[in-house]
């Protein structure tokens, strides 16, 4: 298996703009189609007003902010983040992400093999 | 178990400043104190003219670049990455990352569980 370096935004994108969920754009940056054996990557970007959908899901999430400005719904509370955050959502919390700012809310988040990558 | 949201900088930081390490300054984000059941995040910051060790080990990596300019070594080769790359290096391969800007080069770093988190 070979070292794979890249620029994340060269990922494909898929966006998710309706229902519950509005201004998401996500990518798979490591998963299982290069190889990864353990946990997927993911990059995902909230536009100005955007948020992901309130869920609930038996696996965890680890999170780093990359970008911008938002709040996240833990435990019933909504926590600031921005650049620099970093979340831990164990498996079966209610969580939601959304953008506060004025610039895209920019994240990478975890999920262990065996979860949908995106 | 309880989702945690914090300042990646607000954890206690390690230097690595000898040996085949140089300006080398990591923190546990989330792992195994945490409650983390899969994977561990890492934040590393190198410093300009700082690098890790070139090394291998059987488990992957998966990085992402939050800040800066450098270059990984990946099978054999120098490659550049910056702000916004990611880098999947599987189980087996030798790996080095430097720092060739000005400024700190600081990325997230995973690992699996059962690895040693720093």
């Amino acid at each position: 298996m070979k070292t794979t370096v890249f620029n994340a935004l060269e990922k494909e994108s898929h966006t998710f703009n309706g229902g519950p969920a509005k201004g998401v754009t996500g990518r798979i940056l490591i998963g299982e189609a290069m190889g990864a054996p353990h946990f997927c990557m993911r990059l995902f970007e909230l536009s100005p007003d955007g948020h992901t959908p309130a869920h609930t899901h038996d696996w965890e999430h680890e999170i780093f902010f990359h970008e911008g400005q938002g709040e996240l719904l833990a435990d019933g509370i909504w926590e600031k983040v921005e650049r620099g955050s970093a979340a831990f959502i164990p498996g079966g919390a209610t969580h939601q992400i959304k953008n506060t700012g004025t610039s895209p809310l920019i994240f990478i988040c975890l999920v262990p093999k065996g979860a949908p990558e995106l």
